[in-house]
């Protein structure tokens, strides 16, 4: 039985104080929320605080909740101290599966069962996480981007031991609290956002191991070519647009065998008829039936605001 | 010998009147050149006129040079008239290697030696399209990303017979035009920004076909997370950034064995102290020098107008 509704949570946990760590602790802050953190040492307190002001200059310029404060900060050395009384717990501690698995056995133990502790690891699973946890169902990963104060993506799953009902109140608390929640299918490693961002990673290092390009023309291909599309829409839908009045069924039609030329080291998927389907009605589906002419200018519209915004800032 | 300096060009030859024909015509009227477009076929005229239209109204937001006007275009379906006088031609005819062997096979002879002619291509290689050309030196690749008219990459090569003075003139007249033109090292299939698209449209088709995302999973991943990042900085100085004050070695050292990690299917290059060092290299010569706080607080501050930007545009 989880204890509070999920869009009457007023008091979060956040364990850990580095960039994930302090960037939750920014953003929940910045929501509105009071905001107990732990930090593992007392000497992490001065960085973290540089952290949260830094940050705070960014979410002062998107706009505040009411009675947003920094003030609403504490913090303690002791983790029964740090999460006492707080309705949902945000855990962003090192990447190193001993660590967790330790940590959530002590949650397990010092924390309400009714209260969700969602895990911000982006490699490891939450089967793994939970293994030694007495009280398992209330545990989910939720990975942020980062910084966690900007960017509002949060990719969900739960473990073999996470309830339904975990799941449930997890998507419904990050959507109250403002950010965009991805319910994965399946504990996949990666994700999905950090899969996409290595196969552009690795593509680079490809180039760069052969002399293809250099870093600074990889860099300037994606601000100059396909970045900004990305800012405003997924490469799915940007295919969806390009085919023009076809949409992606043009694109696939057309260019799929395209996928068997040796453009990346990717080695690439067979076209089946059932994955063409797939990406063909899930672009139709995604944008509602919205036609080309409608996608096309919504586009554009974004492609100027950010010209334009680029143009500014080099002023 | 080539005949006019490449920031007193005026007048352009523009071939094929598709999306990315028309693009570039749009863009380059919007700069203030004459444009001079070839139809295949006097049917493509009002297909063509929509898209002008369309570019126009983008292209007026972001500011006209002086002079500007849609009055400045002009077309021919005669080859010999459409391309007359023009001091550069930028061809854009569709992706057959033997419709564009035929046609610079014709414009190497009806063409002024002393005229640059640059292909939209995206596929093909110089080397290929100049063989039938009696003038080859003049010719190069300058293939832009589409919309040509909004995003500001050029990808440059020449074909074996291309001169050195051919591919910096053109790099000299793409900039005087506004462009960003990014001068590849070798004739690479897909160059450098379709190979790095063409890579997570892969990776993306693979968690498709493995039901581990849906399509709008995909996007909305992409949206919500990296992509307003890609929209003001490259995969790699991202990971500059990404790394704090140790930068991308941090990263690189830190991370490098997730590379071998199964997050993508794509099979990992092996990362040698040379590939470390290029990397590392790379972005701080491309920085400048530039400290992290300084990076990250340019990063944040158009993260913040990107965020603004999309909030704006729900309302």
């Amino acid at each position: 039985m989880l204890g509070q509704e999920p869009d009457a949570v007023t008091r979060i946990g956040c364990i850990g104080a580095g960039p994930i760590g302090g960037g939750w602790s920014a953003y929940f802050l910045a929501r509105g929320y009071q905001v107990s953190c732990y930090l593992h040492d007392a000497g992490e307190y001065d960085p973290l605080m540089r952290l949260l002001e830094t940050a705070w200059q960014s979410l002062e310029q998107i706009g505040l909740a009411d009675g947003a404060s920094l003030s609403n900060f504490h913090w303690s050395t002791d983790l029964g101290e740090a999460t006492a009384n707080c309705e949902f717990i945000q855990e962003s501690v090192p990447e190193v599966l001993q660590l967790k698995q330790e940590l959530y056995r002590q949650l397990g133990d010092i924390v309400d069962p009714g209260v969700v502790i969602a895990s911000s690891t982006s490699g490891l699973s939450m089967t793994d996480i939970q293994a030694q946890c007495a009280t398992p169902e209330r545990t989910v990963v939720g990975h942020p981007f980062n910084p966690p104060y900007l960017l509002p993506l949060v990719e969900m799953i739960g473990g073999e031991k996470t309830s339904a009902a975990t799941v449930e109140w997890t998507e419904r608390f990050y959507r109250a609290a403002g950010k965009s929640p991805l319910l994965l299918k399946k504990e996949v490693p990666g994700f999905i956002a950090t899969r996409l961002q290595e196969a552009i990673w690795r593509e680079a290092l490809h180039m760069v191991a052969n002399g293809e390009a250099t870093v600074e023309q990889i860099d300037q291909a994606v601000v100059n070519g396909p970045g900004p599309r990305w800012a405003l829409m997924g490469p799915c839908e940007i295919f969806h647009v390009g085919g023009g009045e076809g949409g992606m069924a043009y694109c696939l039609d057309q260019f799929g065998p395209a996928l068997k030329l040796p453009w990346t080291r990717l080695v690439a998927p067979e076209l089946t008829p059932e994955l063409r389907n797939a990406m063909v009605d899930g672009c139709i589906e995604m944008t509602g039936g919205e036609d080309f002419e409608a996608l096309s200018r919504k586009m554009n519209q974004g492609l100027v605001e950010i010209a334009r915004m680029k143009h500014e800032r080099q002023q």
